[in-house]
This record gives structure tokens, C-alpha cells and sequence, in this order.
């Protein structure tokens, strides 16, 4: 490979963007399946929970288990399976060691024997820190499109 | 980069989660571009191809390619261009030396002169093999989420 | 992990990778902030941006800006949110030092107040150099999935 093409990411750096990818994949799969147990732990015990759809942040594992617990609660009644979708992902390791993860959200709505479409589209802002080994969420800051910003 | 946001991934499983994504955008583009031929050669060849809108498994590369074959040629016929995007991909190396890669796929189709739109959601689940070098499906089971999963 | 799962690629066409993706996450990320400068600083100087759309290409950054100035004031004089994706990236890095970069694009648009929908689905070429260290994009052809492709 030529000079010119030689990427200048650190080997951290571009691990870390592919556990980060890892870690959405596996997320977001929990709260598609409704295993809102295991979606809670991916965020910190504290981790705060926030959107502009909501009038306040979901605060702590407790909360953020009952808000999803409700969503996949509501979303099973109606026969809906959900498929939240991270993409165009930008990693930002921070000097105190946290991680500012941006990316696009969309999600994918269809109902049993109906018609998939875009139920929503959002901007996600992510702080991530590494706590035994794992990556967990401390922030999240959901911004849906439909909706004013703050 | 401080020690909190060390990467744990090891060098191959970052290298292979890059191969697989780099491997999927060729694969999805031989079938959309409907070149029936490369997309069959994608699957080993007693790979199979299973799907909850299917009653039976395809197996085997000659039946891979002849549902793609049937699938492209009633598109053209149509005038619509699909695109499957696969995304939130899981890669799992197990202890067999083959590769679980679990994914969303999201159809897109667009007729021409017409609108863009979500035609399907799905769940897919692979199991990757290397031969020759290369990565293939050994086994696709694709979920549609509008058709019950059995 | 055997030896049958380990992966081909080198380490540097995984960084890169990598790269193209951070890239991208940031530059459509410009686009669709209207930061249309800091978009337009992604192409190189001379930077061409074609489109079965459009019936000239755009060349140099100057035009370049300028279109996305245009589209973006369009779309906020509409209240629109639009977010471009580009996935199923496949990066292959060429002897002359260039790096061609294939992905599908998927534009969603959200109407503040209103329901988001796919508005586009394209196909896009890049041919991408680096220049004092960072990737720009040289050219970029963007293929309408609704428009004869030429």
C-alpha cells in the first residue's frame, strides 16, 4: 500500500471504534427483543437516560429498565417489532477517559402481517466509559427529528 | 489515550469484524446488482439459505442462485431497484473456527420515477466460514419481522 | 480463535477501514448541519461532485458549497431534518495511492411536526485522497435509485 493511503488512526483508536459498533449492535438488540434487564446494564448505574420527546431524563438502571419496559410492554400489545438502527458513527475519546460517541438513529417499525417503515429518525449523542472491562452508556441525549431540539 | 478507554477486542477480532462488514457490502451489492453468479459464490457450496417467508431452506449454491436469479429478474421487470442494507452487526468467533454474525437487513426499494421506501425489516442470523481464504455463508436464516418468526 | 476464523486483511487496510468510516459519520454529518463550508472542505480543492440528478457535475469546492448552501436553506425554509446514511461501505485502496470507497446511501427526511420517510435511496462512488494527513473525497458520483442511471 502506497504512502498515501496509510490511515493514521492509532491501533486504540480504531479498536475502539469497532467495539463501540459491537457494543451498539449488541445494545440495541436487547431493547428490540425486550430484554429491558439487559439493556439497562448497558448503561451505568447512574447512567442518565435523556430526549427531547421526554420532559425529563430517565435516571439510573431502575428508571431506564421501567421506560423500556413500558415501550416493549405497549409495543407487544400492538404486535409492533422495533428495530432500532446506529449508524454513521463518530468516536471521540475524551482526556478524562470517557468516550463521546455521535451517531444517527432511525428506527424501523412493522407490524405482524403489515407494512415495515420509518417510525422515527434521531440524532444520539453518547458518553461511554469503560467500567470492569465493558463499555457503558453515562449519557445518552436522544434528539428526534420530528420534534423542536431542546 | 488514558487506560479507561483501552479497547479489549483482540487484533483479529477487530480485523475480522472489519472483513465481515467489508464482506457484506460486496455480497448484498452482487444482489442487488444481480449478478445472481457472484452472490451464489458468497455461500459455500452446500450453503443455505433459510427465510420465515419461505416453507423450505434453499440448499445449496445452484438453488441460491436460482431464487436470486427469479428474485432479479421480477424486479427488472418491475423497474424497481432494491438495496439491502445489513447494519448493528454482531460478530461471534466460535470454538469451531466458524463465525456467528447476527444482523439487521432493512430492504429498501425505489421503482423507477417513483418513491423510495422501506419495503422489508428483518432479523438475520449467519454462520460464516473461511475457505480458500475467503469468508462465506454457510448458513443464512433470515426473519422477516412482518411474518410470525416460525 | 483457530486459524480458520483469522482474519486476511492488513492492518492498515483495516484502519482505513475504519477511517473511511469516521470519515463519512463527520462529513455527512456537516451536510446535514448545514455546516456548509466545513462540508465543503471534505473535497479536495479541485473536487468533482456528480449526480444523475444534476445535469452538470459540480467542480471545486466553491460549487460545492454553494449547492449545499442551496439545499440547505431549501430545507430549512421547510422545517425538514435530513440525515444521510451511507453503509455497506467497501474500501478498496489503488495502486496510484487513491482509495475507491462504493456505499449506498439512504437520505431520511423528517418534517418538524411531521413523519420521517425515506426520501432517497442512491448508490455513491467515491474516489478518495489524503492530503496533509486527512482523507478528502476527489470525486463523488451519486446514483439515484429513482433516475436512469445514464
Amino acid at each position: 500500500m502506497s504512502q498515501a493511503v496509510q490511515a493514521v488512526g492509532s491501533t486504540e483508536d480504531i479498536a475502539l471504534y469497532v467495539e463501540v459498533q459491537q457494543f451498539y449492535g449488541r445494545q440495541m438488540r436487547y431493547l428490540d427483543e425486550g430484554r429491558v434487564q439487559e439493556w439497562a446494564k448497558t448503561f451505568t448505574e447512574d447512567g442518565m437516560f435523556a430526549a427531547n420527546a421526554h420532559p425529563e431524563p430517565a435516571r439510573g438502571r431502575t428508571a431506564i429498565e421501567a421506560g423500556a419496559l413500558e415501550a416493549a410492554t405497549r409495543l407487544a400489545e400492538q404486535g409492533i417489532q422495533r428495530r432500532h438502527w446506529l449508524g454513521m458513527v463518530q468516536v471521540d475519546p475524551q482526556p478524562d477517559g470517557s468516550i463521546v460517541a455521535k451517531s444517527y438513529a432511525v428506527i424501523i417499525g412493522t407490524p405482524l402481517g403489515g407494512k415495515a417503515a420509518v417510525d422515527l429518525s434521531c440524532d444520539c449523542v453518547d458518553v461511554l466509559v469503560r467500567e470492569g472491562g465493558a463499555l457503558l452508556v453515562r449519557e445518552r441525549q436522544v434528539y428526534r427529528d420530528d420534534l423542536p431540539r431542546n
